[in-house]
């Protein structure tokens, strides 16, 4: 008997499932032609210190390196394309203007310790507008990821905005002990007021600042901005990151019909500095695309520069699509299983 | 100062390229599309085993492997795509059909020797059609080359047509002991007809078959044809080799304008078993298409079937529109380098 597994983790989609991919794909590549993004091609591998350099710790531990033999590097497969085109940028300022407008497909390999260390491989298509900050570019990446969904046939994903750093600064203005900072983070995760409220208590910042603290866990819904404003009154750096996001909204306003708020997220942003945003389809497991801004990220490699993008999970909007399309009594796309 | 660089043996390609190479393989896609292909995507790495069992000996040395340090598995970074179409036709007959059209597009990591041992990537895209033997098939496989070639904006380039058997064949009739076959092979790679002619001496095969042994290294160019007819008349394999080949450019000359032919390889030849083709532009450091009938290939995953392919090395098929444009006085789209 001949063993036709795949490495652990890994895994074939039916042909019907890749065509789906790849048609999304190509209807994906034309919106962000139409915006006047160009296409690269990135290497699979990449020198484990350019992925270093591009990730925080949490998401190097979900690196696949290894060394390569012939020249003995430690190298890896690529967790993420926004650092190998950071690590471009830098190292090609010929071939890339300021601004550039750039996009990328491809699969990126993450080892996810919730599967026991096995590497999922993710295709992605997305897009960076690198060397251009402030809310006009938000606007664009915002219009961008709103016009992508609607083409891709997912115009009943809701897009949700946040910022990268308005939840921490209400955290640090509450001025916790690291303890009950780390236990507010984890309250903040899950949205439980009683929690944070208690872990305000033992806070030495002002007493707006530590009022703020369990009223976060309310910053999402309707209404969530105004809240978010009558929050940050106190707390200036938490103030400037809403004035970011809403001079964002307010630009976008005629090409993005409307968006969710989520302003109490402190975990998992990576390399983001500014606004955030997500698309959710009805019928995905995860969000079907993420993004946002990373002023830092470029100066790492050496060409500082301001920077926004996202990336479309091409799974989980194909798996979106797939499922509308069978709840709408068309023929499901998805091969049969035995 | 940041070391920017990629693993050695890497490289980017500039945006103008890499747009190039994505609109070459989009127009591509839609060629294999209107002849009933269906798009497969296919992962990064698979097991070694897997690689092992779908390439010889010389192909393998040029697989990158490693030890994935999840699983403690040996596995590849894929160094060919038709190996992995023939595992997954193998392990999910449920979901490919018998016969099967299949396409795909993707990078291939490829280690050369000649370059100290640095691995190349190769973006490809190309055509398998599984479970169809026989001319027709290989017509249809020379059509869907020589459309793609057309519709790619590479009607300049030449198909050139040859056969896996036909020249084995005439080495093995000749019956040369082991050292001479050597240099036989090898003086068929240069076509030397003066070595040819030595090395045959000391055959033991009939004076026919020792004959014709010299007379390969004429095997290519206008009346290639003709004079393998003449030189197959007293070798049976040989003649059979010739009548597919002769089979299939019957079949598809309404569809294939022209084509040359060369009957005098014998290397390189890796899984081949019946017709091969290659294609040719002017500008190209090398050949931007090449494939070839695999009738042995997919019994060794465990799901015996003939088959058929090919792959457009989108690098140099880039390579010669580049310089097509370039020679026509149009901008060339290569980005200056500094």
């Amino acid at each position: 008997m001949i063993d036709l597994s795949l490495p652990l983790g890994l895994r074939d989609p039916t042909p019907d499932h890749s065509a789906h991919l790849a048609e999304l794909s190509a209807r994906l590549h034309r919106v962000f032609a139409s915006f006047g993004y160009r296409r690269l091609l990135l290497p699979t591998l990449e020198r484990l210190a350019v992925v270093e350099r591009g990730l925080s710790g949490a998401a190097l531990e979900g690196v696949l390196k290894f060394v390569e033999p012939g020249s003995g590097e430690v190298v890896a497969i690529r967790p993420d394309i926004t650092p190998q085109i950071a690590r471009l940028w830098a190292a090609r300022p010929d071939a890339l203007p300021d601004p550039a407008r750039l996009c990328y497909d491809g699969p990126v390999l993450r080892v996810r310790e919730a599967r026991a260390g096995r590497p999922r491989e993710v295709h992605q298509a997305g897009v960076e507008l690198l060397g251009a900050g402030g809310p006009e570019a938000d606007a664009e990446a915002l219009a961008l990821l709103r016009r992508s969904l609607d083409r891709a046939g997912l115009g009943a994903a809701v897009v949700e905005v946040g910022h990268a750093r308005f939840a921490g600064e209400v955290l640090a203005a509450a001025r916790l002990p690291r303890a009950a900072r780390a236990a507010a983070e984890e309250a903040l995760s899950r949205k439980d007021e009683a929690a944070l409220a208690a872990a305000a208590r033992g806070g030495r910042g002002r007493p707006a600042a530590r009022d703020a603290l369990p009223a976060q866990a309310g910053l999402y819904g309707e209404g969530a901005l105004g809240r978010a404003r009558t929050l940050a009154r106190g707390i200036p750096g938490a103030a400037r990151a809403l004035a970011e996001l809403e001079a964002a909204l307010s630009l976008s306003r005629r090409r993005v019909r409307e968006v969710e708020v989520d302003l109490g997220e402190v975990r998992g942003l990576g390399y983001y500095t500014g606004i955030t945003f997500a698309g959710y389809a009805p019928g995905a497991g995860a969000a079907v695309a993420s993004g946002g801004r990373y002023d830092a990220l470029l100066a790492r490699f050496g060409r500082p520069g301001p920077a926004i993008g996202f990336a479309v999970d091409l799974e989980y909007a194909t798996q979106a699509l797939e499922r509308r399309d069978g709840a709408r009594g068309v023929r499901p796309r998805r091969a049969p299983r035995r």
